[in-house]
């Protein structure tokens, strides 16, 4: 199949992304990897991760809630499991970048290690992450907090935040085997389009502002989400709170949300993510790990149910022979945010 | 309050457990440690893990698929973050009380610590685990598969394992904050109940044999159990198997019920458990990660909704104080068990 005439490679649509954010007033390091990640969702057919993103990063600046020329830096190494970064109050991505060699190096040689993230803002999906650890030969865990929108089971208000939970496993042959989701039932812009559409949402999705259980998605907007799973869920995600928040010196979603003032720019706090060398793991015992993960994987499939990720990785194949295809109105948007910058954004 | 005449003294019961245990055959190290698993389940009013398990673990040794006279060994440290006992075919707890002064030493030591428990028998919770571990000022988390009844989501047939997931946090001033779940939606023992009640299921718990769902419970049994939270709470379980059981080179679910050829005894397999030092990951940020803790709970507690094991503390509380009071058909099973050892149980 030839390269529809309107798709755009890859590389090509990078390219144009970082320039907006160069354009926005981002340093080479913070461009450089917010495009990155955001070409790599729209690259998977990951929508809401995709180019979509690019203005609400661009407001995040606009609003200065984050710190355009921020360089990353590696803190002093005390040789233990702990890789520390201070994002320096720019976006997560660049200090991840910064961080995963170490993380890698220090999991291999020590059978596990953790990359803490600090005074970050972050706004993009953790699959990457565990992706690129996972490149590595490493299974990733990667959890991080949000803005206080989900309320505890059992309580009114909200306190917790969507606090996504990523895990990655190596495959040699394969793409890895990953998730990624939110520990809220749904996500907020899932509530935003039944709005759109005079939907009402299922049972369990949310509290209203007086704490009671609503299927309206405006009260649910004014009121709580709800954790996935009940009181599981909520202890998941008061776990990640705990780890990912506190545990590491960095903001919970209820701090952060009081910090930011608002639900609609991209929140600061820090994230973790923990590197386990399988290899290392095994060593001594029967059988190599890989390959019975690959046993597992074929018993799940083999009965029918699907492995996460795979919409995802199957996209990626198509985009990267095929390019990516936008609509005529993502393309003049793309346009508009090149040739103006921040002057296109409304605060 | 006086403590009841038919009330037993916690430290009284251990000892009459840990008779009984010794009488079946159990070497020391084997029955002190089930023993005081067994009776903090009955101290807690966690009955399900309480004196009605020492009968299940008799059956297995009875059966030959435990060793009652193994003795953990500590196998030899690289000075990673890797500790391993291997249980040499014992039950999985004198594996864990040999391990954690080791654990939580490298933890201290190097900012994250795992133990591995090869070749054990498990079946005991894991929040005295995890709660040992927070009681030397460290966050844990452990997990372990089981025997496969549970189909993995848009699957048909038993392949995922209960897989338990505990989290503990200390606390300065209370009892530690723990969870402790299965990743299935319910336990097999409550799908048993429900038969016996002659009661339908909820949805969304279980599938038949043919793998449709099913709300009836004899069909659920023949069949395969659920997960909790769907697709999330499947992809849990599965990284429990890649974890716990693939990556530290020990059974995953189907294989150690292929081992076991009963889900009537107690399952053989591995356990991994995570020991976190808050101090040293929070070391060079504001705050206290225990005193913010604090707070994150006042939150939660403060608008309606619980602490996970608060329950379980209730009732630790009240046993320590009075004593554990046992039924007459309780106490009569135990004189049975004292005086037959394993001609006491059937298999």
């Amino acid at each position: 199949m030839t390269a529809s005439l309107d798709a755009l490679s890859v590389p090509a649509l990078l390219a144009r992304v970082e320039a907006i954010f160069r354009k926005g007033g981002l340093n080479a390091v913070q461009a450089g990897a917010l495009s990155r990640v955001i070409v790599a969702g729209e690259r998977d057919a990951c929508k809401s991760h995709g180019i979509y993103r690019i203005e609400g990063a661009l407001r995040t600046v606009k609003a200065g809630k984050v710190q355009a020329d921020a360089v990353p830096e590696l803190m002093p190494d005390d040789g233990s499991t702990i890789l520390r970064v201070n994002a320096k109050g720019g976006f997560a991505n660049p200090a991840f970048e910064l961080g995963l060699p170490h993380l890698a190096e220090r999991a291999r040689r020590l059978g596990i290690a953790a990359l803490v993230i600090n005074d970050c803002t972050h706004f993009s999906a953790l699959w990457p992450e565990v992706e690129a650890v996972a490149a590595h030969g490493l299974a990733a865990l990667a959890l991080c907090p949000s803005y206080a929108t989900v309320a505890p089971t059992g309580g009114k208000e909200p306190l917790l935040g969507t606090n996504p939970l990523a895990f990655g496993w190596p495959r040699r042959d394969a793409e890895p085997y990953v998730f990624d989701f939110a520990t809220s039932v749904a996500a907020r812009g899932e509530i935003e389009l039944k709005r759109r559409a005079g939907e009402t949402l299922p049972e369990g999705w949310a509290l209203d502002a007086a704490g009671q259980p609503t299927r309206d998605p405006e009260a649910a907007l004014a009121g709580a989400m709800l954790t996935f799973g009940g009181h599981k869920g909520s202890a998941i995600s008061t776990m990640i709170e705990l780890l990912a928040g506190i545990m590491i010196g960095d903001l919970t979603s209820l701090e952060s949300l009081r910090q930011l003032g608002s639900t609609n720019l991209s929140p600061s706090h820090g994230e973790l993510i923990l590197a386990f060398s399988p290899e290392r793991f095994a060593a001594g015992r029967e059988g190599d790990p890989f390959a019975r993960a690959e046993t597992l994987f074929e018993a799940i499939v083999g009965q029918g149910a699907r492995l996460p990720s795979q919409r995802r990785f199957a996209a990626r194949a198509v985009s990267e022979r095929d390019g990516i295809t936008l609509s005529s109105s993502e393309r003049a948007q793309l346009d508009r945010l090149e040739a103006e910058g921040l002057d296109a954004v409304a605060l």
